[in-house]
């Protein structure tokens, strides 16, 4: 069987220490993956940071901030949360580190896929894991599950690179149709069917939320193609025009 | 099989940066181990180590502090160093870190053992690595091999959990004549025979250090076990009284 490969980006998700930022982009160096995106760190001094990315310059260098978790997820087709599985799983996979290869294989995954670490203090948001595919949990001990984030990120590189499923090589952006559909373009399709529903009067203020999170879910189940968004898109249009301007699709997001 | 289990202790030589005591604390309560020793810390200030040792308190205060690092291998059977591999390897097994579960369980390791981690700027020394058995090396990338201390110890203890061989109850010391002999037993062997040989004439000044490293590493190769040392006591003791006065036990170590 051909092994699996997959290009990997770490993406921390509101880090507070930037010690930990730069912690995170040594390992990325140690274990040979070049792509990190930080989503709206708490004190962003890369000055900081680089302190702690010894030999590991190029990755903090090459790294982008931006301001959410979409854009940091991009054109990943994948999405890995990690959690100290103390919260509610929102119906993911929950898989042990050591099992994520096994998994991947099974799954036939490829291309680019995204691994998301919360923030020091309290992880990965639900609405954050809403984004996930599976999560991962490093089997720590009960008496002291919580990781430091810089070693966090050490364990699960050094896991990647130790499972062989680590690609260094960026994989050439497949449009064709049968491919698997990206983040952002799920994205956008999920934000005009949530506005589509919001004019049709679908939510109640109370469970609003809590159906957010369970439709973004099952959207990402389907593992649509590019193909597939395609024909949604165009189901979307023709109900967006009957429905005239009340639907707009900007401003109803969980971003 | 019966799985093998060792009780683990990590052992930090020479760390010059209190953070990294306190991180390598919590990568061990992240994964069930609670053994730490630190030779001649740089910087010994707890205080700055307890802030990185969050819910790791315990095993940070029962850490111990000793000058040598015979004393703090101590009465571990079997001790493993870690290493970049950039260094010389001294005639040591040298294994990828995903080896060391099959190494261990091929030669039946079990008991006590010392996993040692070098200072942040140097790394082991060569006479740090002639008391150990074999070296591990953490498969990094040959652009950035060099990890960061806390970093490398929750990767080394995640892969010790992950490959299921650690004990958390430490063992009964056993001293029944056929158990591998510990540490400070052979240790003690090794400076009375040294002794003699230095009285003897055995050692050129220039080949002298060079030539204590192999022969600790060969007495270390014997895997001598606890009947093997009270049979070379006797020899030694016999050919100390020939010798007359000038054997001195202490004073001719590599400590």
């Amino acid at each position: 069987m051909k092994p699996l490969k997959l290009h990997w980006r770490v993406v921390l998700v509101r880090p507070r220490n930037p010690l930990n930022i730069g912690a995170a982009a040594r390992a990325l160096a140690n274990f040979g993956l070049a792509e990190m995106t930080v989503v709206a760190p708490y004190e962003p001094t890369w000055e900081e940071a680089r302190t702690a990315a010894v030999s590991a310059e190029t990755v903090l260098a090459e790294a982008r901030s931006v301001p959410t978790l979409t854009e940091a997820i991009g054109d990943a087709t994948l999405v890995i949360g990690t959690t100290t599985g103390s919260r509610r799983n929102l119906g993911r996979n929950l898989l042990s580190l050591p099992e994520l290869a096994a998994w991947l294989r099974q799954r036939k995954s490829r291309g680019r896929a995204a691994l998301l670490f919360g923030s020091e203090k309290t992880g990965l948001g639900n609405e954050d894991m809403s984004h996930c595919h599976a999560l991962v949990r490093i089997p720590t001990t009960s008496g002291c599950p919580s990781m430091n984030l810089g070693q966090a990120v050490a364990v699960c590189t050094y896991e990647l690179a130790r499972a062989g499923i680590i690609s260094a090589r960026p994989p050439r952006i497949e449009v064709h149709n049968s491919e698997p559909a990206g983040h952002q373009a799920l994205d956008h399709i999920f934000e005009r069917a949530v506005s589509i529903l919001e004019v049709s009067g679908y939510f109640q203020p109370k469970s609003r939320a809590a159906m957010l999170l369970k439709l973004r879910r099952s959207l990402l189940d389907l593992n649509l193609t590019c193909n597939d968004v395609r024909v949604l898109g165009g189901v979307l249009s023709q109900v967006e025009w009957k429905l005239g301007n009340g639907v707009r699709v900007t401003g109803h997001g969980m971003r």
